[in-house]
């Protein structure tokens, strides 16, 4: 089995076990080392993100408990990662106020997505078994029950008599190219080195709306410090803590600690994407043309083994996320609303299901195909 | 077998069974009793609105058969809820005008929703099978292919060069709270129990856009008396008569008559969350927060075995579906569209393929979960 | 086995099958006679169609094959339609400027197209299996990653600091019927036969996004000499040369050449419609209210065996996507965007999931039913 066990029996433990993964699961994989030092990262950014990432994350597993889930997911951390993006979303991040009403519209998003989570879970699991479970090829869910959940309570709360949202600005008048409808972007910003890094270590810690480069080298240095940390469990688990959870879908025992790099690498190319097709400026240097991104890099990655064919993939289907930000920020902002991770969850999908049909793409333990 | 046969090989009966069940349907699930009393509740309001029920309801069943579905699924009255609202939707409800444009779309739309009732159908019902026919988990298909049908013909009949949608009324400024991009819908305006009565019974009746207490009354008396009268038929089916269609998707013997109750607490529910979260009192009063919560509180009882737990969940998913509600009205709005019962379907959609993954909410023959 | 293969060994043959299967996959069934008419037809418009049709349709097998498809869909032409169109959608199309920035996206988007094209053609595949592979049902993709990577790829363009759309056209003042909210497009123009048969003939053109009565009756000429010229491989593949491509999914002896009049019918039912319906008279006469239809009385007729039954239904629905197709207009128009070809593979998918269960209409090899 390539994926360990952390229900220990002992409770303390598996509630640090829960805890952490379910922040380590925010950027798809479960490690404890990977959690703290995400958690601190952000903590460092924004107490108030912090304590809710904590306190999101722990309704997610709460509720999950209360209505049976099975036990090892949920310290595994698979009910903490979308209840505390819902949650974060809510507040402390850059969209509404934070106060009680958006307080309470948190802890309530954060408990229905243990919900939203199971029903995508068994969606995208379950969709397709061909002649029997042994031969079943599943599609994970990804952080699909964070955005559909936080889209919904998002754009309902408009409508509430609360103060939720904050005053618009006012309208900016936007420029067109001559004889054209696209926008005139040119603003003279001229990109430097350090303003490309800033930027990209900005789009990694945008993954949980923080934009604040210094969280970000807390995110790479925790993705590369992917260490699973399984418990022993005698009779169940003898498993080194050295193993690769950002390889273990594929082999746990890979020393390809490279989640890190591969946040870097989503996030620099979508920032390089997002200059090439000249996106406004102010948008590339706050990180958001990098966190979908960084996601697509890790989950192509580390749901399909490491090859480099699989690597010439997820490049390409990054560079294709980079389209597909932008048409879906321009589609939301319509409505007042982010683009959130939609963006990665398409394309995540899109990938995953065409490596069922490409041979030269290996496939995973029990994702793409059988 | 815990459902019933309608088919007696007498075509009078089985041509009433095939119409009332299909109104019965409407609140998803059919006995000829509730559907005589809601029929009779919506002629009370309205005779063309009582008309159309039964003229679409059998336009919908006599296209299946002429389609070759198969003829128990039409006795039970399965292609008549979707066509009937379908139908009345765009009949003396309170969207377009009535006149022979819309009639002529009203039937047309009756006919093709059989079509688009049996790709929902097996589309939700057949997705997930695993491990041969024996272990299928299907969820239903709702109203689903109503709403889907309905917004399309909508969308559609808005850029025909036809008399079909009243002029708009002039539009109406908004006073936002100081501040803040949330609306103030302080008016200032007391709610007593006999307004949220009216309100919630409203609500009930509004499944069938009808706005009328009296026929929510009718509405709670027919779903209380929901008997099955499932026909005797020598050597197939030898049955009670008061065989509960509410519960019979897990216990056609139980005696929780509890439809009208659960239809009353799921229009009280969406009220009060209406009323907590500010949303305009004009609207409440109509019964718009009320009909989708009805349907939530119904499906989640019936197509899920009723215990305290499964109870606290569809409590919880109407709730959610409070949410959804003032975002899908918001969403569709915008295009001027109705919500239909949109809220309605998403919500029990995701609390029933949830409910494949937790084990403490019990799960009906063959729905949810093996 | 009722398809044949294409896949013969000689790199040039397998290169002509490649593309003109490809090609003639546009209208959805691989016959290399059909696919060089509607080449012809194309370059007779325009040049610039015709050539980037060749390429898109190359560029789409050729990363197919670097990614390691199945070699035999790759000369059946089924990685070509798709990236086609969204490579004709990009260059020459009426929708974005003809230059560099276009170009590349245009590459792209064939590129990329490929693997949504396997994605779709997965999860429409491979959905329904009952019972293990030998019942499975399965429904095609038919332009589905066309549409939704086209949509995504053209929405993100706006916001692009690149020359790529036109200057939108002055805003036309809309007059609404008195008392309505609806449009008067009463502009006095009387249809004739010939004006009638030109939209038609548009209709079919449209399909690939030219307006050109000439190139419709290419069009029809090579839907009907819809020849197979499958390859005579020893020991695996002995076939008259006129075996049927566009009945070869229920029967390639069938003497029904009827590709091209049921492209006709569609057209003139979609012409039709449109006239009762009262749409604007300019964009009848342009061909847009026919190529949705001309796809679904094919894919109807083909992908079902043809019977006086799955006539009626292949009518029926082309009717269904009349209203379908001003619904998608108005509702991708406010986006600035076309509907493209999503009238069709929307009504399409609902019919071909309702064969499931209609036992009037028969079901062809592996489509709809086992």
């Amino acid at each position: 089995m390539a994926v360990p066990t952390y229900s220990t029996g002992d409770p303390l433990l598996d509630f640090l076990y829960t805890l952490f993964n379910g922040i380590a699961e925010v950027p798809l994989f479960s490690s404890p080392i990977t959690g703290v030092l995400i958690l601190a990262g952000v903590f460092l950014a924004s107490r108030k993100a912090g304590a809710m990432m904590v306190l999101a994350g722990l309704i997610g597993a709460g509720v999950a408990i209360l209505a049976g889930a099975p036990y090892g997911l949920v310290t595994f951390g698979l009910f903490g990662y979308n209840s505390i993006l819902t949650g974060m979303a809510f507040w402390s991040g850059p969209f509404v106020k934070a106060n009680k009403a958006t307080f309470f519209i948190s802890i309530f998003g954060a408990a229905i997505t243990a919900f939203t989570w199971m029903a995508f879970s068994h969606l995208m699991g379950d969709l397709f078994v061909l002649n029997g479970l042994a031969q079943s090829w599943a599609i994970p869910g990804f952080t699909s029950s964070f955005i559909f959940t936080t889209w919904a309570l998002m754009y309902a709360s408009k409508r509430f008599g609360h103060d939720i949202w904050p005053a618009p600005p006012p309208p900016q008048k936007e420029e067109l190219i001559a004889g054209s409808n696209n926008p005139n972007t040119n603003d003279g910003f001229k990109w430097t080195v350090k303003e490309f890094m800033i930027a990209t270590l900005k789009g990694v810690s945008q993954v949980t709306f923080v934009e604040n480069w210094k969280t970000g080298v807390f995110w790479v240095v925790g993705l590369t410090l992917a260490f699973e940390l399984a418990p022993f469990i005698a009779g169940v688990q003898d498993r080194p803590w050295w193993t690769n959870a950002y390889t273990a879908q594929w082999d746990e025992f890979s020393p390809l600690y490279l989640a890190g790099l591969m946040a870097l690498l989503g996030s620099g190319i979508g920032v390089a994407m997002a200059i090439l097709t000249k996106l406004p400026t102010a948008e590339i240097r706050l990180g958001l043309h990098g966190f979908n991104q960084v996601l697509v890099m890790i989950a192509l990655t580390s749901f399909v083994p490491l090859t480099p064919q699989s690597f010439m993939m997820a490049v390409f289907a990054t560079i294709g996320c980079s389209f597909l930000m932008p048409a879906l920020q321009r589609f939301f902002g319509q409505w007042g609303l982010p683009a959130l991770t939609g963006p990665f969850v398409f394309t995540a999908w899109v990938f995953l299901l065409a490596t069922s049909g490409f041979q030269n793409i290996p496939a995973g333990i029990g994702w793409s195909r059988p």
